[in-house]
């Protein structure tokens, strides 16, 4: 049994929602040209998320372009959903060539634990040292090597119960660890706790609703050197639009256009107000 | 020449609208966990679907991955629509393990008949004898040995023109056979038919809106010992679904959210009273 | 340095309103059937797009069935979005298919130039002489063998800046150029240049904007024997159909279904009425 650090330990360090929408007008400025190399199922509403918030994505996941592109490219999301083998060769190349040339890049480690090749090529992965770690409580709590994983795609885990193995995960390998449940949590190396309250269960009732965040989160994260402040503006900004989207949608189908038109509507105004970053109780 | 069985010998076995609605109230409350290996093109819809309905898609569909989960999984469908050489071995794996564990199982041999590559798979895959075997008319009788197949994806046959094929397919591998068109029919091992009466036209205008009823048919399989109340459950709360979302879409584009809306609001007694099981003729 | 033919060139072919109008009506009545083998972001709306126009896609895109379906189909799309080692096959398989069996064909070099995996293949497709040739501004440069191609998919130059490499792409190979932008540029083996100012900036903030209109071009070329009017109707169609969906969208999110409604809904009428094809400054 990996002993987890303990949850007490939470230094005082705070994002603002001040510093989350100051990432959103340099977002728009910037359109970073993020590539994704993510799964069969989420990779047109992926796609359709970063344009839509002003961002440009290319999905380059064959070996021999993927260590090419992952150099020239703002940030590089990783998604093990559905891994085929190329794809498994076109991650590691891709990681490999992101930490070696500083794109920022993430790891989304879907569904591991129980599933043995996607969980072999995680654990590859990480020891690559992403900037940042996105995942469900499953998910995290068996990457940190405990727990048999989620069902499937679905977290049978609470955040709250995944933030010792996060904070494992974000020492080990220096990674920031962000956990995606009703009140999301973002965990840096040295064990902060962030947590941002956004968000609609809407979200969980379209497929794609956490992978395509990893790419906002690559999006976001090659725009500050401090991947705390990406990985929770980057939640801010796509939660916080989530919400509005939902007030305006008639079920999880009206919802998916509607939060798409939401990620292009958002402002930094939008985000200095509407922004939900509970102080740690 | 295939001979067929007669398409007089229709026992009188009906169908309630009360057990398609029984089983959605079944469904609501288990969400069943349904494995689809699953072509390219509608993969995200498909999800999305399921979703909606209630349930939770998990696409594995790799080597190594595909035998692993399916005991596990409460249903599990092998649609035939773009198989790669590495999803044509997961779907063995898949439907082999399925079978052996007592999974239930839906294929879809998407347009088999005059593609070699996939007509060889589909036929190694109902030797498994899968619970449902669900295609357009073109595919039934192509699978059964006869005719070309459809145009591509597209059927160029009447339902009724491929109940001897069902019935033939049925007897053969002991599968309840669903064939899609504007009254579906749904034949079981010991020949007789069920008819659902409901739909709209715009389910032929999406992609995927029969690929997708072969994942909701794994998805009813998992709740019932009768594949024959499942296929015509799924059928019947699917395309009344459909019926329901065409009298707010504007077009095919519109049609496609409002089908998920209207799938996640669908309710028990929007089934019994909703749907249509013609009495045979 | 490649020395491109001189930009003032141009013969005064023109292409009228009227005929692209009637080429519409020619595709609703005879439904052609369009194999596709594209990037796995845009193919489920890439068949959408075909679907709602009234084509019937068929994405048959695997090593032993391309070749086979190619002389059967009515056109055939190849897109270099995401091409795997398998694709790469069927694609020269089925661009060799469709040459022998002469089937009309569209390439759409996505994001060529620096990548070098998909640029070998796109040079070995383009020797075998597309009907169409389809792209941004950077990857008709990039292939006319100047120029480092775009920022992944995105062009980083103007339709007008590519039309030297337009020209001579049409001539080497006796293609049809289509280069899509602002102002959609159409150039055949002559030189004449055709010249489409509908659309809505909207195209571009969903994914598969252009690579939906080559499976479009494909469509439309089945239809005559005229790739230059081909091409034309085609972008005539696909881009007023997406001003008439701008105007009831309220984002990019909302913006794809209302597309795919206008594409459902546009009348030859409304194409003889619509059109804006200005003549050559």
């Amino acid at each position: 049994m990996t002993e987890f650090p303990s949850a007490t330990a939470d230094p005082a360090r705070t994002i603002s929602a001040e510093a989350c929408a100051g990432l959103l007008a340099d977002l728009r400025s910037a359109s970073p040209l993020i590539q994704c190399i993510t799964n069969a199922v989420v990779t047109n509403f992926t796609a359709n998320v970063l344009l839509a918030l002003g961002a440009a994505p290319a999905m380059v996941d064959i070996p021999g372009e993927a260590a090419q592109f992952a150099p020239v490219a703002s940030g590089v999301l990783v998604n093990l959903g559905t891994p085929t083998e190329a794809q498994r060769a076109a991650m590691l190349e891709a990681a490999g060539a992101a930490a070696s040339s500083g794109t920022p890049w993430v790891l989304d480690p879907v569904a591991v634990g129980f599933l043995t090749v996607r969980t072999r090529t995680a654990q590859q992965l990480v020891a690559q040292r992403p900037t940042i770690l996105r995942g469900n409580a499953s998910e995290i709590i068996a990457l940190a090597g405990s727990g048999g994983g989620g069902r499937g795609v679905d977290s049978l885990d609470e955040p709250a119960a995944a933030l010792g193995a996060a904070r494992l995960l974000a020492s080990r390998y220096g990674s920031v660890v962000a956990v995606s449940g009703a009140v999301d949590a973002v965990v840096p190396a040295d064990g902060a706790v962030i947590r941002v309250a956004n968000g609609t269960p809407l979200l969980t009732r379209v497929t794609g609703g956490g992978c395509a965040l990893g790419a906002v989160m690559a999006a976001f994260a090659s725009l500050t050197p401090d991947p705390l402040l990406a990985a929770t503006a980057a939640t801010g900004v796509y939660t916080l639009a989530a919400e509005k989207a939902a007030i305006l949608a008639e079920g999880p189908g009206t919802f998916a256009p509607r939060f798409l038109d939401a990620l292009a509507a958002i402002t930094p105004a939008d985000v200095r107000q509407g922004l939900v970053l509970p102080e740690d109780s």
